[in-house]
C-alpha cells in the first residue's frame, strides 16, 4: 500500500530544533514485584525544542483524570519548550499530593533546563493510587536534561520511557513542503491495554463523544518545526485525533490519563499558518497521517492482539448511528473472540449492531469483508466496492461460502465493511481481537503491581 | 444465607396443572462438525399447562429480533396453553421463510394437541442465519406431545432441551400462601453466553433501558398456578425482570431471542390477583426470587466464569447514572480479568466509573468489598455498612493492607461496593469475571458451526 507521505528517520527529533532523552530512575522498579524487570527499563524523558513552541493538546474525558493531565489542560494554550514524561506511575488517584507532585514535575524540569516558568508540559503513565517517587524524579530529571540530544539513539531512548505494557516502540517522523519551506513532523506514542480513547480538548466531555465506548493509557507526543498559530494548531490537532486516536479500541477501557500534544517551534520558516489558510490543508494532511499511522500501531501493539480489523459503518443516518454502532461491534467479546478464532461469524456481528444505540433495520444490513485499502475518500469508497467479499445483502447471507468468507477473516489485517443502508453518515473504528494472551496479561499477578495501570 | 422462600422440586411441573417434556429431534446436529455431540442432546420441549393460562412477556430490545420472538410479542396478551421451544437454531435472521417457521411452529404444536389456533407461543435458541430444518421440528413437537407428563424428569428433559452452551440445567420452584390458598411458582432458563439481556415487554426500546449495555441468549419460562389478571401479571414481570435478568451481563453482549414468558392458569384457586390488590406484594416478591435466582444460575454458569461479582453502585444522582456505572464496571475488560486474577485493582475500577456515563466526582468515590449479602432493604444497607472492607474512601486508597483485599476478592462470589456519594439512586448488577476459557470457548472451531449462536 502507497504512504501518503514520505517517512524519514528521527521521530521526535527529525523536525529541526527538537532534542529528546530518556533515562532509567527507577520508577518502574518501585513498589513492584516479580513482574519488574520485564520489559523496557528507562521511565523518565524529555522532549525538549530549542525555542518556546506553539502547543496544543487534546485530553482524556474520564472523569476520574490524573493530575499530570490537569496540569496540560491548564497550560496548553501557553507556548511551552519541554515535555517531562514518566512510566511506572499514572499520578492518578493521588488528591492534592498527586497535583503537588505534576506541579514539582514542570517546575522542576523548568529550572534544571533553565527555562522560564510555565514552559514545561507533563504526561506519566503506570500504576494509579500511588503518590509518585518524587526523588527518584527528580534524579532522573536532572540526568536525562544532561542526556539531551538530536540523534535518533536519543529518541528511541525517550520512546523507550514512556513505554509500559507496549511490546515495541512507536515512533514516526514525515517530511513534506509547505509553501516552498522543507516541513517535518514527527512523533511517538505509547499503549497497549486500557485503549479506547476519547479526548477532548479540555478534558470536558462534548456532548457529541459516545460516553459508552471510551478507554487504556494512550499517550502520544508529536514534534514539527512547522510554525503555527496556536488557535489553528489546536483545530487542526483536534480534527487528526478524532480520526486516529479517538477511533481505536483494544479492550474498550478508556484511561485517566490519556494525553496528545504537539509542540510546533516554527524553525521552519514557513508563514505562519492560520486557519482558513490555503496550506493548511497540506499540513492538515500531514498530522492527520501522522496520528492515524501512530493510533494504528497502539492497535497493532494492543495487549495479547492477534489480528487488527478497520470496521467500516457505511449508509447510517447520523455520525452518531455510524460510531455507535462501530464501537459495538469493536468492542464486543464475542465478535472479538471470533476474530481470534478466525471465524467470519455475521450473526454475531448483526447481534452487535442490533443492540447499538444506532437505528438499524435489519433488513436492510450489509456486512462484508475485504483486504486493508487505503484510508478513505470519495474515490476509494467506490474502488472498494468491487473489492468486498459480501457475507451478508439486506440481512441474508449472500451465497459466498464459508470458505471463502475463512480466507477472507484469515489475515491479520483485513477490513470489516457494515452498510446500514439508512443514509449517508459513515465512521471507521481500527480494533483488535481479544485472546487468552490478554486475559492472561491483564488477570495479572497480585505480587506484581505493574499491572495496576493507568 | 436465608431463602426468603421455601424451594419446592419440580421446577415447571409443580405448579398444579402443568406438564413438561424434552426431545431430540436433531436440530442441534444439522450443519454442525465436530463439536455437535458435545452436551445436552435433547432439542425441543414443550411446556404445557392444561387450561388456558394468562400469559406475559419480556423480550429483546436488540433491533435485530428473531421470527420466534416477534410471534411472541403479537400473542402475548391472549391467553395460552403451550410453549413450544428448541436448542440449536435461533431462527434469527432466516427472513421472510424463518416468519412463516415460527407461524408453523406454533400451528403446528396447537394441532397436536388439539389446542385452539392462538394458544401456543415459541422459543428458539442456537445458530443465526440458518432457516430451520421443519422436517425436524415436526416430528420432534408430535414425539414431545407424546411424552409429556407431570413429573420432576418431564421438566428435566425440558429443561435440558432448551440448553445451548450451558454446562448444568437451571429449574426453580417454589411454594408459599396467597390469601389462603397454596400457590406455586416454577421456572427454567437458560443461558451462558451472550448475555446481557435488555428486555421490554413490547421489544421496543423505552428510553430509560441502558442502550449501550444490553446483550446471549437467554430464555427463561415460568409457571404458576396462581390466578392473575393480564395486565397485573405483565406489570409483574415488568418489575421483576427489571431487577434480575435485565440486571445480569456475562459478556455484554444482548442477545437477537432473549425471552422471558410467565403462564399463570389459576388453578391455585386464589382471588384473581389484580393491580392495587393486597395480595400483590406477596407475589410480586415471589415472581422476583423466582426470577432473581434463575438469573444468578445464569451468571454463575456462564462461558468460562470463575467468579461472580456483585456489583452494587449506592449514591448516584439518578437510577441512570446508578446503573451507567455499574454496568460500565460490569463490563469493563480489564476489571473483569481483575477479577479473574483474584485482584483488588480499585485503579481499574474507579476508571471504569470515571469514563461511564454517570456524573461521578472522583473525589467523592468509595470502594470497598463484602461477602454476598441478602437482598438490599433499607434495613440490610444499614447492616452491609459494617461489613464492608473499604478499598477506597472519598478517592483516596484506605489502610486496608494488599493482603486484606485480596482475601475479599478471593472467593468465588463477593460483592463490590461503590458509592458515588451524590444522591440517592442506586443500582445492582450481577457480573461474572473474564477468563481464558471464555475466549477459547468463543473464539469458536470455524468447522463446528454450534458456535454462531444466538
Amino acid at each position: 500500500m502507497k504512504k501518503q507521505f514520505k517517512e524519514i528517520p528521527g521521530s521526535i527529533v527529525a523536525p529541526t530544533g527538537f532534542m529528546a532523552s530518556g533515562v532509567f530512575c527507577d520508577i518502574k522498579k518501585l513498589g513492584t514485584g516479580k513482574g519488574s524487570n520485564k520489559g523496557p527499563k528507562r521511565d523518565l524523558a524529555l522532549i525538549v525544542s530549542e525555542t518556546p513552541a506553539t502547543v496544543a493538546g487534546m485530553f482524556t474525558t474520564n472523569q476520574v483524570c490524573a493530575a499530570p493531565v490537569k496540569v496540560c489542560v491548564e497550560r496548553v494554550k501557553n507556548l511551552a519548550q519541554v515535555v517531562v514524561v514518566n512510566s511506572g506511575n499514572a499520578n492518578a488517584c493521588t488528591g492534592k499530593q498527586g497535583m503537588a507532585d505534576a506541579r514539582e514535575m514542570v517546575s522542576f524540569t523548568e529550572k534544571s533546563l533553565g527555562l522560564s516558568a510555565g514552559r514545561a508540559l507533563v504526561g506519566s503513565t503506570g500504576r494509579i493510587g500511588v503518590t509518585m517517587p518524587m526523588d527518584n524524579v527528580r534524579a532522573g530529571i536532572i540526568e536525562a536534561a544532561m542526556e539531551l540530544g538530536y540523534t535518533a539513539a536519543h529518541a528511541d531512548h525517550a520512546t523507550e520511557a514512556i513505554m509500559t505494557s507496549d511490546s515495541r516502540p512507536k515512533q514516526i517522523a514525515i517530511e513534506f513542503l509547505l509553501g516552498g519551506k522543507k516541513v517535518r513532523i514527527g512523533g511517538i506514542c505509547k499503549g497497549a491495554g486500557m485503549i479506547q480513547p476519547g479526548m477532548s480538548a479540555t478534558g470536558a466531555r462534548p456532548a457529541a463523544l459516545p460516553h459508552g465506548g471510551l478507554h487504556a493509557t494512550m499517550l502520544g507526543f508529536i514534534t514539527t518545526d512547522a510554525a503555527v498559530e496556536q488557535k489553528t494548531l489546536q483545530a487542526a490537532l483536534n480534527e487528526a485525533v478524532a480520526h486516529s486516536f479517538n477511533r481505536i479500541t483494544v479492550d474498550g477501557d478508556m484511561s485517566t490519563n490519556d494525553t496528545v500534544l504537539v509542540l510546533a517551534n516554527g524553525l521552519a520558516g514557513n508563514e505562519k499558518l492560520k486557519i482558513k489558510d490555503s496550506k493548511l490543508k497540506t499540513f492538515q494532511a500531514a498530522l492527520n497521517f501522522v496520528c492515524l499511522e501512530l493510533a494504528k500501531k497502539i492497535v497493532r501493539d494492543g495487549e495479547g492482539v492477534h489480528r487488527v480489523v478497520t470496521v467500516r459503518v457505511n449508509g447510517a443516518k447520523t455520525i452518531q448511528d455510524a460510531d455507535a454502532a462501530a464501537r459495538a461491534v469493536a468492542n464486543s467479546s464475542l465478535v472479538k473472540t471470533s476474530w481470534h478464532g478466525g471465524d467470519p461469524n455475521w450473526g454475531r456481528i448483526i447481534d452487535a449492531i442490533g443492540y447499538s444505540a444506532a437505528k438499524v433495520v435489519e433488513e436492510k444490513i450489509d456486512i462484508g469483508y475485504s483486504a486493508v485499502m487505503q484510508p478513505a475518500s470519495a474515490k476509494s469508497a467506490m474502488a472498494r466496492q468491487g473489492k468486498i467479499l459480501w457475507s451478508l445483502k439486506r440481512g441474508q447471507p449472500t451465497r459466498a461460502t464459508f470458505k471463502e468468507l475463512c480466507a477472507a477473516v484469515a489475515p491479520n489485517e483485513f477490513e470489516l465493511h457494515i452498510n446500514l443502508n439508512l443514509g449517508q453518515a459513515n465512521a471507521v473504528m481500527y480494533a483488535a481481537d481479544l485472546t487468552e494472551a490478554y486475559v492472561d496479561y491483564n488477570k495479572g499477578d497480585v505480587t506484581d503491581l505493574t499491572t495496576l495501570g493507568g
